[in-house]
């Protein structure tokens, strides 16, 4: 089975030859001519757009690449890995050309390849920057998953990039693609909880670093910016923001973490935090990594409270609504968020429009999780 | 109907003529003589021990006193009460003799009621240490309804005057003699969550002073102490320490209140905070008072979470546990809390035993939510 692990020892192994700097970036191998014919725009697939698909882990695999069957405007145009039987394996397997298959190491010749309209930058978070910056270069539109980066720094130089190149840029918040988290946003923003008063959402799980390759690369800081703040937290945070529908003022934190648990070294385990709206409405999340999995939220308002238990989750959610007369479960359909937010991201880039999660919406979260490690670390509620 | 407003407009008067301080305590009555023959444990209900209702609100009308029907050595003898409609009222329901209903004016003249081992202190917090006090002064037993009291000077002056009378003093945490409750803190104990790793809890409800007139002192701070947090956060904070067994060292607060609602001209609205526990356990609760109502909590171990939603109702509680195969809801009986709770303080009076919750459970608390008010005030973490 092809894992996250072969994905992040090859990409490791890219590292040790490279470094691990922003000078990668100008290492490119040689471009592949490439017929015009092969652009996906005007050919068979007309008005699909064609994605690049950079990093095939274990959710590259599992989630995203499966979700383009389901989508209506974006195809699977081209791939990038550090591993080639990986990359044969999934060539064949989506109907990719060896010609659209690319290293690390000739990524940029992308430029070239007008069967590429956008990069889909699915790599460990340490690396996000690099590759979204390169892609800009190379005159792509960017998707990259989520949380965007390790720094505010490398979010703003991200969306420099993209601005300078004037290419898309959008972070895949999948669960701002989610039916019962629309309908969640849209219940509240109604009133049907009457005046909201606080958030709260606990997202954790089990990392496995030693049992699943695929998580290897989360339990070092330098691929994965932080613990689980950053890779499952950050759900908790997004959704206090979609959920209230606005931005924090104050963030305050604490953590815990057992440093002698292997897992630990370099990274988080626990963090609790609350952040201050400016309508009065707190927000009270938690995020673990020592924990059976979670994936929750709840919002509460002077007339009822609406819970999401799974919220997040891939396929399966729930929505309970109470009220003083009871509970009740609204009926609402699944539906692909995976397939739904690559569809946003190809109708922003057929129709000209800004990604409803743009480059600035990761940089929010970012600011924020820098900030809740800060209070954790100072002791002290800091204001952002 | 008899409600907590008769209740607290009569106390309210009472504390206009005699000022609501420890010098109150001073103000007696004439004693009523009592036949020996009234003594419960020398008559018909042998081994019965005989309870002192002061305060006759809603909650000692609608949950305590219909508990003494279903308690086995605990029963009725007496009632203090401000209103002598409500009392002759309530004396006849429970078969109280007129001679053992007594006024705040002359409730010091219990002492020399042989049919009264008990005092019960069902009033409000900001009154409990004055009639603890004069209770244990007059040689009696107390069992007092939580939060103990507005300080933890006066928590303090409570127990010392229990110690120096040699009498037992309770405080009625209800939640500890409840089933549901007692079979999580024993699954958490037996290790079935697996290493436990954090708690979280919310309580909230809305406070309704204009229309509920039970409410009415629960937005009055000399009465009440504060607001969410002392009457239902509390439930919150217990529940942290019961489930985890352990201590916090460390508290991180942060409150929001709407001071343009006339209900929180005195008291706080809403408060999060975060417990620290010395394994590194964190517990983060919420506490409210402008939500539709909610009791719960969760306890998340490394294999397996356990959720109370009722966690602290009067007479509904539901268990759900969640292991990665899925979740099961354990059969649990119903029990009554309220029985439970006066048995219990009647056998540590008939065999001479400390109660489980006694003064210094009450106190623990009362320091710890100081301790979170202040966090909230200055803004950063405190020591406790």
């Amino acid at each position: 089975m092809s894992t996250d692990s072969n994905h992040t020892n090859s990409r490791r192994q890219f590292l040790r030859q490279a470094g691990l700097t922003a000078a990668t970036a100008a290492i490119a191998g040689p471009a592949i001519a490439l017929p015009m014919s092969a652009s996906p725009t005007q050919n068979d697939d007309q008005r699909k757009v064609g994605f690049a698909i950079v990093g095939l882990g274990k959710y590259a695999q599992e989630q995203m690449m499966p979700a383009f069957k389901e989508s209506k405007h974006a195809k699977i145009t081209a791939l990038v890995s550090g591993s080639p039987e990986k990359m044969q394996k999934l060539a064949k397997e989506y109907s990719v050309d060896a010609k659209n298959c690319y290293s690390y190491q000739n990524f940029d010749s992308i430029k070239d390849n007008p069967a590429v309209d956008v990069v889909y930058v699915v790599l460990p978070p340490g690396m996000h920057a690099e590759y979204v910056v390169r892609a800009a270069q190379a005159g792509k539109h960017v998707l990259t998953e989520k949380p965007m980066a390790n720094t505010v720094a490398e979010c703003q130089r991200m969306i420099d990039a993209c601005r300078k190149a004037g290419k898309k840029l959008m972070v895949a918040y999948r669960a701002q693609f989610e039916p019962f988290n629309l309908e969640a946003i849209d219940r509240i923003k109604k009133g049907e909880l009457g005046k909201l008063r606080y958030v709260t959402s606990d997202h954790g799980r089990q990392v496995k670093p030693t049992e699943d390759k695929a998580d290897e690369w989360r339990v070092v800081k330098k691929l994965a910016g932080g613990g689980s703040l950053m890779d499952i937290g950050i759900y908790s945070l997004n959704a206090a923001r979609y959920l209230t529908g606005e931005e924090p003022v104050e963030v305050m934190a604490m953590e815990s973490t057992d440093h002698s648990d292997p897992r630990f070294k370099e990274v988080e385990d626990q963090i609790h935090f609350t952040l201050r709206f400016p309508s009065g409405v707190l927000a009270t999340c938690t995020s673990a990594y020592s924990i059976e999995t979670v994936k929750r939220f709840r919002a509460f308002g002077e007339k009822a409270f609406l819970d999401l238990d799974p919220a997040t989750d891939y396929y399966e959610h729930n929505m309970t609504i109470g009220k003083a007369d009871g509970e009740m479960k609204p009926s609402i359909k699944e539906g692909n968020q995976f397939a739904a937010e690559l569809d946003h991201m190809a109708e922003c880039v057929l129709e000209n429009k800004t990604p409803k999660t743009p480059g600035e919406e990761g940089l929010r979260d970012i600011k924020l999780i820098m900030a809740i490690y800060e209070s954790a670390r100072k002791g002290k509620p800091v204001k952002v």
